[in-house]
């Protein structure tokens, strides 16, 4: 579908197929605002397209309709919004445009440089009757450093004629916005034209400024959305165009245009208007170049501390795969600690723009081994979300906090709840992600301000909703664990045991004293400790039970199913599935990837070889955890196998829905591979840990990790196994077994 | 709330409360067709109302929406369909409308007379200016012998003057119909109105007879709907209004008015139209006397087969509420073949019309013992869905079939699989039904041409549901027992016990041979008897488990809740419930109460005790199987307590929500209460087994048994316990363990 040269991802396919897909992979963003890799004005191709720009976290309610009503159930459906597209820009040369209908394209090229954090789009136009070519490369940015800017440069080189007239009608477009079509038609949604209705246009002091003014209806935010351009046109700020007449004559002519995206969830001193016209004045003033050179700057930066190596004999796409799904983690991660990560990161409107699970298990050790400062931002984020979880474990009849299995703004969105508010394991996950955190950086602030009173409240919400068994010991009944073909059922394993993981977190790297200050009583932390140690889990040998049933359930043969029944969520009923054993994605296995150290090898072996012919990785979530504990195994068949199936998720389409959006946990899961299943990276409070495999079929790999505030870079090769300190005071590293300090 | 006196509810409040749960209580019904007992002209009072006329399972679908949608969901909503009202009949006297506005009541009574199956309306009117006095009476019947026949007498009697015209405007209502107040707004629901705009005047043969072709929309059912008069006058055809001026002068005058209802469910050779008129025509000709006197007839030999006669020292009620239950289930009850008996009877919209399991558990036990005719028309319609139920089965991916949670036309229209699909006992009820026909009636023909098929095809079902466990034996897992605050367990104790019963039935009621013709195999009919012998309950000693992990729970403590959080339901999130050991309504004890000799009394006794405490009695369902269990223990308090709420559901309005339907099921229970509780009824293939008691506050009872076709009558006093054979040949009767010959 794609070609990967060099950090660069290339489409150069004529005529254009599966657009949309594309348009999903070359999505620019800096983690507050994104946008979709379609074209500038679409009538250059006959393909299907989907604009859609999007601000993380700027969000409209609907109702949520249910086919039987129960108390408690979420009332409201949280959606993002696909924005108003700064990126629209139509040419007309002698007055036709420049478009499928009146000529043909010879080249057409779309490159998304991850260096240089810069989409560009160029094309060779020759106009059917007068036979005029020309060569128009749309070159885009989205700024890492100026938070809502979007910027696009414009050049048109005329290759065979010396004189044209080039009308350049550059706008908002606002039509073909992408909506969700995946759910159900008849659910409420947002769409996008009915917002549109009550847009304004904004009052700006230039005149050469324009936009609109763009409120929701119920969930009471408002967006600024203003474009400007580096040349004077005729402006119409009602319809929010710019008209320009320009005479082409054998030299190139070039322009830029700068989009401000700006929504009130923003902190702002000065009024909404005042800034947005600043930040466009500014890039006016500095122009397109500057703006490039900050990106590549930023960028540098960002690579230094997280680019991946990796050399092996069979698959040259593993590193530029793993370093695309990098570069789009970073394109979608909130940065400001008021948003987060969406599972879809800022590519469509997909799961609602909703914030996962995924985001702290699956993502967010990229960012903790290697930009804590990020990691930081999206637990923070959480944290401001606690008020939200206390709440819904109150109205669910719990103590404590439960954070909510799917959403944007900390109230729980999910309109199924057996598999969603029932996946408790929610809380113990964002409490792992703080845990790495923690050991990972020793950053005691972050905990005394923020992570402390997070472990507490979800330590008591699962001491509430748990329960002593007299021959079990402590038991979570009525669960939901991340294996959706599975739902409420008692004592699943990996739930249990991050559970365990989060009580053994909070009470041996902490004291009482520590929380005291939090309102815990001391029966409490001592139940903490208890659960703890009494958490129980099913066990017949090594063999470890998913949850208490899930062994006696019979088996489908997934080997008699046809390729044609996958995902099985959409060609069988969930009671069925619930009554199998059988498998959406990485459940007890995803437990071991996470804390092999908590296994002996011959369990490993012994589940991995139960759980993986029941696993159908309906999920993308599912390959990257099955892949680090093959490699644990030494199963180098089945670890290529899910390596390469996981690491190709968006860029071969293996999903088949990139088109809805790319995959971010997926994404996630590349780092994971590398940092779990070949490095055995493992922090505690003292010490890094290293156990670095190299597969028979692999030269080398490169990884970096950022412990305790120092930048380490790991090298595994075939002749050795090398660890620099790349900056910083040195650190403790256990390599091997063996201390050693870098 | 209201009087009851010798075989007749009465209503004689002035002013009027709670009107539309009396309108509940007095609906007049055949079966087919039901009225609510509301008044003629609302406006002679100033409560609420809710008219409704409904023609049982004659319905309408509507899309279901849902918050997430899944594989295999019902996609249609079936709901029963509020009919025009032709009770409607206003009066004015001197052209001032007979009202609260222009008059003053001085007396106003609702009469339903459980042994002529009539209801009255009477009332005396004061007009406020000339005082002229009038006394009123409306008498109502809906034919147990005309199917489709609804008839109104109207007498109007002057009490104080000598003459005054009196006008009659006598319609077909379509104003106030009842809708599903109940649901969620938000959900698509049949709106009267809105199928009111697609319906056309009939064009009737004959001037004075008019009516409505009341098509549906997506079920694509019609019903014709007609009214004529016994005197002739002005005649509206397409507004359906009759208008008549008659001179009153001391003497009372009176007429007469018929409806005919009919819909194309119903077999006709003749055009519907003509049978339509011509059923009409044949109530003109006969009078309304003449239907009065088939009325008395018909009720008479129902009161011969089915009436309870209940003395005892502390409740004079008991008798009257027992013979009202048996009256309005008589009403309820389709009789054709082709409908079944709604969980609201034809009192209103709720539950959209749907027959549940209730019908087979609850309210048929009654007509299986005294009208078996009756209980046959009732499996017949499960048999005429048994293609839905073989359909619903593959679907969700099982042999065999499966009977749907809640239907009227056969398919599932349940939106929330685990309180629905999931409960699969329904399969059993059915069946047990069955075994119970069978067992009283003898009738073989019946098991060969109906009762074999559906029980070898839900036999089936239940083989490819469950699955064989290593150390349990047959077990059914993800399945929800009737108590529904518990849901998706394994092995429910309610389910398995009944599942175990239908095999066993089969099995050993019936040979191979029995069954071979319908392509059953001799494997298949072991694993009948294997499953059978080997299936799994779980047990701590004589305590028996609600399900597997049931007993491990946490329990609440419902002492300490207050009366305003009843029904749990509405007050506690779903997942809170299913957590822990409380319980909505029976479930084992329903078990118990059902197949008591399945048990010992130490088991009784144990589980009484343990699952008494958790139970809310949340459904009006649950009370009568405690009663049976309480009295088989000897528990009077209990059973006295239980009896009393569980009788007077309706006419004291227990669950408050008398004014959204009559409870069919609740009246069920007041047979099962005394066959079961009491006498200790009991058939199988080859005797009538009787164990009465008579509690110690007991005078006597009588309770009517037809068994093999002859009617059997046991009269329990503190002097004697008699049987006497009312009629038809002698048949072996077990009485208190001895076997004797009636």
């Amino acid at each position: 579908m794609i070609e990967m040269h060099n950090w660069t991802i290339i489409d150069n396919q004529l005529p254009v197929t599966n657009s949309e897909a594309l348009e999903s992979i070359f999505t620019v963003g800096n983690g507050y605002l994104g946008v979709r890799g379609s074209y500038e004005d679409e009538t250059i191709s006959n393909t299907t397209t989907n604009h859609g720009v999007f601000i993380n976290g700027f969000y409209e309610t609907m109702p949520i309709s249910y086919g039987e009503q129960a108390y408690g159930y979420p009332q409201e459906r949280q959606s993002i919004i696909s924005l108003p597209d700064a990126t629209h820009i139509e040419l007309f040369l002698n007055g036709l445009q420049v478009n499928q209908q009146n000529g043909h394209l010879s080249e057409n090229i779309r490159q998304l440089s991850l260096k240089q954090g810069i989409m560009t789009h160029s094309f060779i136009w020759e106009e059917n009757l007068s036979k005029n070519k020309i060569k128009v490369t749309f070159t885009r940015l989205v700024s890492f450093t100026r938070k809502h800017i979007l910027a696009v440069h414009v050049e048109v080189k005329p290759l065979n004629f010396k004189k044209a007239i080039l009308t350049v009608k550059s706008t908002l477009a606002t039509n073909d916005l992408t909506i969700n079509k995946n759910s159900d038609p008849r659910v409420a949604n947002v769409d996008p034209a009915e917002l549109l209705k009550n847009t304004e246009p904004i009052k700006a002091l230039n005149p050469q400024t324009m936009g609109f003014i763009f409120p929701t209806k119920n969930s009471k935010l408002t967006a600024l959305i203003a474009i400007s351009h580096s040349i004077a046109g005729i402006v119409d700020k009602k319809t929010c165009t710019f008209t320009k007449e320009l005479l082409i004559d054998q030299k190139p002519i070039s322009f830029d245009k700068y989009a401000c995206y700006f929504d009130t969830r923003e902190d702002h001193k000065k009024s909404s208007l005042s800034t947005v016209e600043a930040e466009l004045n500014a890039c006016r003033n500095t122009g397109f170049e500057v703006l490039t050179h900050e990106q590549q700057l930023y960028l540098t930066d960002y690579w230094n501390k997280s680019d991946l190596h990796i050399a092996n004999n069979y698959n040259n796409n593993l590193e530029l795969e793993s370093r695309f799904a990098m570069f789009q983690l970073l394109q979608s991660v909130g940065k400001d600690g008021n948003r987060g990560i969406a599972a879809k990161g800022l590519s469509s409107t997909g799961y609602d723009g909703h914030y996962f699970w995924d985001t702290e298990i699956y993502i967010m050790p990229l960012f903790t081994m290697t930009q804590p400062q990020i990691a930081k931002k999206l637990l923070i984020n959480r944290f401001h979300q606690l008020s939200e979880a206390l709440q819904h474990a109150r109205q669910l009849g719990y103590k404590g906090a439960l954070f909510p299995w799917r959403t944007i703004n900390g109230k729980e969105s999910s309109a199924y709840f057996p598999a969603s508010t029932a996946a408790i394991h929610i809380n113990a996950d964002i409490m792992f992600a703080i845990q790495q955190y923690f050991y990972f950086t020793n950053d005691l602030q972050f905990m005394h301000q923020y992570g402390l009173k997070m472990l507490v409240e979800a330590s008591r919400f699962y001491l509430s909703y748990g329960n002593w068994d007299t021959n079990k010991g402590f038991v979570l009944n009525t669960v939901t664990g991340p294996d959706e073909y599975t739902a409420l059922i008692n004592n699943n394993a990996y739930t249990n045991l991050m559970v365990k993981n989060q009580l053994e977190f909070l009470t041996s790297s902490f004291t009482f004293n520590d929380v005291a200050n939090l309102g815990l009583t001391a029966a409490e932390w001592h139940k903490f400790k208890l659960a703890a140690a009494k958490m129980f889990i099913t066990t017949e040998g090594n063999l470890i039970g998913q949850d208490d049933s899930f062994l006696t359930k019979p088996k489908i043969d997934l080997t008699k199913l046809k390729k044609s029944q996958y995902p099985l969520l959409l060609h069988f009923h969930p009671l069925y599935l619930y009554q199998h054993q059988v498998i959406k994605q990485a459940d007890l296995i995803l437990a071991m990837a996470l804390m092999p150290y908590r296994f002996n090898l011959q369990q490993l072996q012994v589940n991995y070889n139960y759980y993986e012919p029941l696993t159908t990785h309906d999920s993308s979530l599912s390959r990257a955890a099955y892949a680090i504990v093959a490699s644990q195994l030494d199963d180098q068949t089945a670890f290529n196998q899910m390596l390469q199936r996981a690491f190709s998720t968006d860029l071969t389409d293996g999903q088949h829905n990139t088109n809805e959006g790319l995959h971010t946990a997926s994404m996630g899961g590349t780092w994971l591979v590398i940092s779990l299943g070949l490095a055995h990276v493992r922090a505690t409070q003292n010490n890094l840990l290293l156990d670095p495999i190299l597969p028979p079929q692999w030269e080398a790999y490169v990884i970096p990790i950022t412990y305790h505030g120092s930048q380490l870079k790991l090298s595994v090769s075939k002749r050795e196994t090398n660890i620099t300190l790349i900056a910083g005071k040195p650190v403790p590293v256990i390599l091997n077994g063996k201390k050693v300090i870098f």
